[in-house]
């Protein structure tokens, strides 16, 4: 009988899609799995990125042996360079391409030689302590994702990674099931599997759908073609590039990250472009129209993209009409569906053609959906399970779906971010929790924006800030100003300078009670506090708000 | 042959699902139908509502004969109150629930006394200079909602007002395609119909299914059922209390809307309650928790809501266990997915079952999909046909479903708000565009929030505000003070002390020049503005981003 134990503990992803990272530790070894990023709601407040609160890790940092990503999306690899600034310094392993995209994001961040890359195979296979990690070809919205097979000495693991089966993807490998079945056939003690899509029945369409659309739309064609998607899909625009050559046609990019990783997947091998087909933004007027294709990012509906100034007809090269198409393949990203909507309508007042996948077969989810979720399970057959990568409820209905197919309901376990579990030979048990789990930071060099921070923010937000000025006498405390009473996003216009005059008379009924105590020689060492509360209250009362306020004494 | 004109001004509603409100005229009479208002996604920046911008209407005071109410939605009647306290005292035409919902929201504005509301009965005609309106009862998500027919000298105008057909509602009349057909027989100058939900194929469910889910859900439960709703879905809710009734089942609401519909819905012979099966929720734990269903508001996420309240385990009166059944029984607003996301995985985490449209028969749009209005089309046969209710892009399928369906396709116009439109004998066509369509407002009493405003609001979240604070000698203009620079929001505590000591060093610079100038008897008057120019370039510089600066310069 095998021995030890293993202890799994995510740090983000689990309750969440976004921020995938997870470690897997046995007593001597450890690996960290993903280390992604996740965008924040809160962007109004200056907040860019949530990132993995890296403090618990750090306590393990003699014990990680290396970071593996399972493939190259921001929510997998994102916040690798802030773990290497926190002093995660191991080695990371990763696919061809995953390995480029975490090489231009270390390069850009000033980190390209702090840790070695090391490129992994499909089925290629590492040892790390008393870790054995194989890396098994899935399918997914981005080329060249894996799914992990840990062998530990208590059993082997399978973490599925993002995927998806797609028997004809644009490129690369197809998911082989033997791979997965193999494993289950020798015995696999924990399935970590996927579970964003656990809520669909129905099969995703395959890549081959999108690309006969794709050629029935570039057929159809009486003008320009527009086709935003994830700049990271470098599948579905490989294929693009393919069908623009074959029907002649010259193709523009146009976003930074897209022409980035239209470079990396050359490097890589999946894209083949003939540089005499590509054209500059700014030389679409030199072309017939239908002759040519834009592809363009910006399709969450990001307003400093180039496609949102197409929408609003503010771009300095190209604006549409009535004979053009727009193709927007890709899927809402939740939190963006305004944003989207707005983008969208904007493009059809622009009085283009516009597709989007609620009406046309031109985007194709890259996960797994039910019956592929269910399939793996019966592959794999693990002793145990824990759902990972989805809001709580997916990772709950996923844990109903394993119990159903076949797993022990004593083995199926719902953990999320922070919870601490531990495997040995008798079982799987939550043994320690971890809080404070994320960070949120203003940009990808930015700063922490601390909860103090964010809260100071948000009551700017809402109601703005007064400040009231004046100035004492040093030593004598005599008051020498009458009060200044200023406000920046308090009310409108409008209602501003009656609202201030009246707030100056509670200041003044404030000093006059400080003044009839300094006349007895008292000095009141509240008298700044005192107009800060007195202000508020009166803001309150007359508005139904409490702004900011800031009482400024100056001692001069 | 008909004469004179009839002009169609949208104020809201036509490019945005939310706010509807238009204004149909003769020469020498108007009506306003609808006077909805929108919930704000700005509400982080304290704006709670955008309503309608009365101005250009209240050029057309005098000729306004009526506003007229198609139902009780908030987006259909919310304004209302605004309208009135802006000048516009006319009388209010609605149907008997709609009629009570508008009298308790002039009550709560103290307008209750300022128009008479006057109830229509399905069928029923009012004259009102050179326009007769007749009431066409259709099924909605709301009970007695009404299409409105519109004789006007040029001929017949329909306004769908929101629609379905649903031949088994819950409560009140079907819509009768006969009456439609009957107005199309005679003939229909203009039809005006909702477009929410054009891009769908499939009809919705009919009342009758959720009905059936229900009783089966409820025949099922081991524990407590909450449902959460819109509290104007009556209808729904009037099912609910019989079916607890017939199966011996305690109801509890909560939410304020709630608690106030069912005493209109009540009033209104809707709802047959029996008293003794109603129990407040501070009673839920006398009761055996399988005999009690709660109904509860808050299914859109709202924070301050009691569910999620108890979603979060922080309900001072119910809480949730694995035996219970939570059934959010509605749709999702655009912009309110995260929210709801959020409160649907925190009832998870409660280890309740929760159902939801996505994966249970537990709600159906009060929208009519594309054959319905396909239908409509074919049955009032309109010559001009103007899509309302929709996004833009709802409007363009719209459009071009009617164009499909016979209306000649120059008869077929997408007009947005602000676009007036003038119908003749000889076409239809924009003959005007009217601007600054929308007022942002704190609160149903509040104040607006100006551009202006919000901008200031929107700066203070982003980045902060930084305040330099000095004195200077009054007449010499020397500077009395070593200058104080304080910020709120910018940075984190961590950073704050050492970025504002190096601010301080930029203000000590600027003062020097300023001195430097003095000595020669030369005031700077713009010395409090380079404090500020130069206190920005500074922030811009050290952390790329301008916080407002606010430079505060006291001469005593």
């Amino acid at each position: 009988m095998k021995s030890g134990k293993v202890t799994v503990t995510p740090y983000g992803g689990l309750g969440e899609i976004g921020m995938n990272c997870m470690l897997i530790e046995t007593e001597s070894s450890a690996i960290l799995i993903d280390c992604g990023l996740m965008f924040s709601e809160l962007d109004h407040f200056g907040v860019e990125f949530v990132i993995p609160n890296f403090a618990h890790l750090l306590t393990k940092k003699d014990k990680i042996k290396a970071i593996f990503a399972t493939h190259g999306h921001e929510d997998h690899i994102g916040a690798i360079p802030f773990a290497l600034k926190a002093g995660i310094r191991v080695p990371i392993y990763a696919s061809h391409f995953t390995s480029l995209m975490i090489r231009e994001k270390l390069k850009d961040a000033g980190l390209d030689q702090a840790v070695p890359i090391r490129i992994m195979h499909s089925g290629a296979m590492i040892e790390l302590g008393d870790l054995k990690v194989t890396t098994l070809s899935v399918n997914h919205s981005i080329i060249d994702a894996f799914a992990l097979l840990i062998d530990t000495p208590l059993g082997k693991i399978v973490h599925t990674g993002d995927f998806k089966l797609d028997p004809s993807p644009f490129f690369g490998d197809i998911l082989e099931w033997d791979a997965f079945k193999k494993a289950g056939d020798e015995g696999v003690l924990l399935l970590l599997s996927d579970s964003t899509n656990v809520e669909r029945e129905s099969h995703g369409l395959q890549d081959t759908r999108i690309q006969e659309r794709m050629e029935e739309l570039f057929d159809a064609s009486r003008g320009l073609i527009l086709i935003s998607l994830f700049s990271s899909n470098v599948g579905r625009m490989a294929n693009i590039f393919k069908l623009a050559n074959k029907m002649g046609k010259k193709i523009a990019l146009t976003g930074r990250s897209m022409e980035q990783n239209v470079r990396l997947a050359q490097e890589r091998g999946a894209i083949h472009l003939d540089t005499r087909n590509v054209i500059g933004i700014e030389d679409v007027w030199q072309y017939d129209r239908k002759n040519v294709v834009i592809l363009s990012t910006g399709c969450q509906g990001e307003p400093r993209s180039a496609l949102n100034r197409i929408a609003h007809g503010e771009h300095a090269h190209v604006s549409l009409n009535e004979e053009d198409l727009v193709i927007l393949s890709s899927s809402q990203i939740p939190g963006n569906e305004v944003a989207i909507s707005k983008l969208t309508n904007q493009l059809f007042r622009q009085g283009a053609e516009v597709l989007y996948d609620a009406i046309e077969d031109v985007h194709t989810s890259g996960h797994a959906t039910r019956p592929e979720l269910k399939k793996m399970i019966e592959m794999v057959r693990p002793k145990f399970f824990i759902p990972i990568h989805g809001e709580y409820r997916h990772l709950v209905h996923h844990a109903k779906l394993a119990a159903e197919t076949g797993v022990e309901e004593s083995n199926v376990c719902v953990i999320q971010n922070g919870e601490i579990i531990e495997i040995d030979r008798d079982g799987l048990r939550i043994v320690d929790e971890i809080t404070e789990l994320r960070v949120l930071v203003e940009s990808r060099e930015g700063d922490e924006i601390t909860r103090d921070l964010l809260r100071d923010r948000r009551r700017l937000a809402e109601s703005g800030v007064v400040f009231c000025l004046l100035a004492r006498e040093k030593g004598s405390g005599k008051v020498l100003t009458r009060p200044e009473v200023l406000a920046k996003g308090l009310v409108n216009d409008r209602l501003e300078a009656a609202l201030l005059q009246d707030a100056q008379q509670v200041v003044a009924q404030v000093i006059q009670r400080y003044n009839k105590e300094l006349r007895h020689g008292v000095i009141d060492p509240d008298f700044a506090e005192n107009l800060r509360i007195e202000l508020r209250r009166f803001f309150d009362r007359k508005i139904g708000r409490k702004p900011t306020v800031v009482p400024l004494v100056l001692d001069v």
